[in-house]
């Protein structure tokens, strides 16, 4: 059943995405511009994003940590191309209590520069390396167009600053981290991302290279997921951050930086929601389990509490729904809020000795014996639901990546559906402007280790270099 | 055996707390005056009181919420009383890009305003009450004098922002959320922190009342360490949020806020810290037990590592010291960084049939049999470490709780050495003024249950009202 709350995505993709938002209270507005609030439903699923990561940093020798908020203009003028980078989108503070500051300090958009300053004074032998840092926190961009998750002013995230004694262990790092974010894309939020390498103009800005996840939303549309970079030396000439090595030579420390945000709920909601709401997965959802009492009967409330403490106390996540609504409206409720399984359970099941589980992604309902065991049935269920989401997600993906060997090729796909076009590229950054052209296509990332489709440029016809994804982006 | 990288305390209080900062790695002074970087050491402590927290909320109903950093100036002016406590000491953005913002924002100090600007268009009946929200984040205040952890321009706290449809309901929340406080000192920080009302003079801006729990630290002085607020309908009539009642009347609704923060890290440091460094409690302790081999023969080596994979494996965090450093190196080391228990394994030992556990809390070896229930003796020792701390926190308040009638009384107690001072108090706020000028002494709260030891006012000799705590702070 449609949600009237949700504007169907095949009428405005658009207009569905901001309903879902709002219809499982994800985020709200606030009356600062461009900056949500992230309420209650969003946020618990935040947490088990971030839980899910950390804990695989920290299994890997990452550190958290904790860098100012603020920092001092000057200090990120020191690194030209990342204060190019990001000069135009960051908020300046330039009064504290009731006086005017000597140097104005802008509110971090990424903490490079930070950890440089840090690292600078901290560094002093090979010894001391690597340091394996991470931080949650907030960011801002003064962003001019915001939508919730995608793209807001103040988000938040992590960001990973490691330091390194050698160039091969800095750039093993970035590899690695690339491949987390790629695990917890298809591990966990069942996206099956893809991994490639960013062109010159697409870049971060200071970086010497920068792998990134894409993802391909279920418009067509692409959304990067996470970028980890490589640094090499460029940010410790910058900020004179020297070590030590081994043979006593003093030498200027290998860096790299990774990071992914709150866009994730964003990903969540376009990759597998649907018109009735949100469908999460359930390694990500709060909670997994929605118990739904049909009618007041004693017995059937008896039973839906003992089935709720029975799987709350098998590390299953599972609520009751008790309150005076219709199980209609409770249905549709839980089905906004993206439950991967509703129990029910009548007078009728009672008579029957049997139970009935909904799945969220499917619709399918799976009526089992009460006297089965029902720990080990929904644990089997919410691994299916997990496993086949991420299917049908991949098999998307896969029917809408495309092979395109010139602009008329190209130009019929986008005609059609957008999605991931895979076509070949000379390396001229005129050439990837020219593909704008058609409908705002960029390059999404380079495909290291895939063979070239054509020896010709997809633009100009000359001698192609790197087989590229295209894509729209959000 | 002390540290060397540590004044002593009892020369100067001030510089050891700072040489403990800086030894055990808590945090770092940055580029950003008035900002700490807080280091993996330290943040880690507050990754432990940030779960044990959170935990305790969510058993109580509370869900997490992120709310925007920024407040525009119109917000914030609502609350006439807020915004001059706290309009002093706030960061001003003035621009986003390159231009000039329309309306100023400011770095939220605390989040009421933007908290009662949700509420104010989310709530509409009684039934959406009540709310019980809280927030992991970080604030900044425009200090002047700064010190890390105590009283840092930017620090991390959480924010406890509850709306209800009764007074009645909103007060015990505030009760309760003060009694969740003492809970976290007491039984994991293993602090004594006593209960009390703050003065009007002293009491949150905007706040009908507010709860405090004051700490006192081994050198009498005293640490407010967390604060709860009963709002009433006073931000709910500046910020015009109402409800219809039960009645099915409109109703302005009732607030509460309650928040503690990184500052805990100082006070677990000031209570238990000693000359050789930081004393950790177990609960807080993100390693509970380090091994330390003494030599390198290989039995000793395997036997530890058997050690420390079995302590893990029983929820028992340890990690095991196998750098070239000398073992009283190593020893100082996990002195410094406060680790509640130390192995020690030597040829000797292996000998002997026996390990050598020693407190670092009070120097006590312990040796024990290899073949008895290893997992069983460290859990029951990390329990006795952590109930020893507290009563000798205990004992100390005790000690240092005075009792004065005049302020000749207070005079030649704060000659001595300074504390908790119990007297009477006629409720003007000019003899709680006239009380500073004897070394800065401060009304830390009000006691409500206590009988007064005196019926006159310690200053000006009038019938007493209150039985108040006084006390240097920090």
């Amino acid at each position: 059943m449609k949600n009237e709350k949700i504007t169907s995505s095949t009428v405005d993709f658009a207009k569905w995405y901001t309903d879902v938002v709002n219809a499982a209270q994800l985020a709200s507005y606030t009356s600062v511009k461009g900056c949500i609030a992230i309420l209650p439903n969003g946020y618990a699923i935040w947490e088990k994003m971030q839980n899910e990561l950390d804990q695989k940093f920290k299994e890997l020798g990452h550190v958290n940590v904790q860098m100012p908020l603020l920092i001092p203009e000057g200090l990120l003028n020191k690194e030209k191309e990342l204060v190019e980078g990001f000069a135009p989108e960051v908020a300046w503070v330039t009064m504290g209590g009731s006086k005017e500051l000597e140097e104005r300090l802008c509110i971090r958009p990424t903490s490079e520069t930070v950890f440089c300053d840090f690292y600078k004074n901290f560094i002093k032998s090979y010894k001391d390396l690597p340091l394996l840092y991470n931080q949650w926190c907030n960011v801002l961009r003064w962003e001019k167009e915001t939508r919730p998750f995608l793209r807001s002013r103040e988000f938040l995230w992590q960001e990973g600053h490691t330091i390194h004694s050698t160039k091969e262990e800095a750039e093993n790092e970035t590899k690695r981290m690339i491949e987390v974010y790629k695990w917890f894309h298809h591990e966990i939020l069942a996206i099956p991302s893809i991994i490639g390498l960013k062109t010159e103009k697409e870049k971060f800005a200071g970086a010497e290279y920068t792998y990134t996840n894409e993802a391909l939303m279920f418009n067509g549309v692409t959304l990067q997921c996470g970028t980890s970079h490589y640094f090499g030396q460029k940010f410790s000439k910058s900020y004179d951050i020297k070590f030590t090595n081994k043979n006593n030579n003093e030498e200027y420390a290998y860096q790299t930086s990774w990071g992914t945000t709150t866009r994730m709920i964003g990903a969540v909601i376009m990759v597998h929601g649907d018109d009735k709401g949100l469908v999460l997965p359930p390694k990500i959802a709060p909670k997994q389990v929605v118990i739904i009492p049909i009618g007041t009967d004693e017995k059937v409330v008896l039973l839906s509490k003992k089935i709720d403490d029975k799987l709350n106390k098998n590390n299953i996540t599972s609520y009751i729904d008790l309150s005076e609504k219709s199980p209609g409206y409770k249905f549709a409720e839980a089905e906004v809020n993206g439950i991967p399984i509703r129990i029910e359970i009548g007078k009728r099941d009672l008579e029957n000795n049997s139970i009935t589980l909904v799945r969220r992604d499917t619709s399918e309902k799976i009526i089992i014996n009460a006297d089965s065991n029902l720990v080990e049935s929904i644990n089997e269920l919410l691994e299916t639901i997990q496993k086949d989401m991420y299917h049908r997600a991949l098999k998307r993906r896969e029917e809408l990546t495309f092979e395109a060997k010139n602009l008329e090729e190209v130009q019929n796909i986008m005609n059609n559906k957008p999605g991931f076009i895979k076509a070949c590229w000379c390396g001229d950054a005129a050439c990837e402007l020219k593909m704008k052209e058609i409908k705002g296509l960029k390059s999404r990332c380079i495909l290291e280790n895939e063979k070239l489709i054509s020896d010709k440029c997809v633009v100009c016809g000359k001698q192609a270099k790197e087989l590229v994804v295209w894509g729209i982006q959000y």
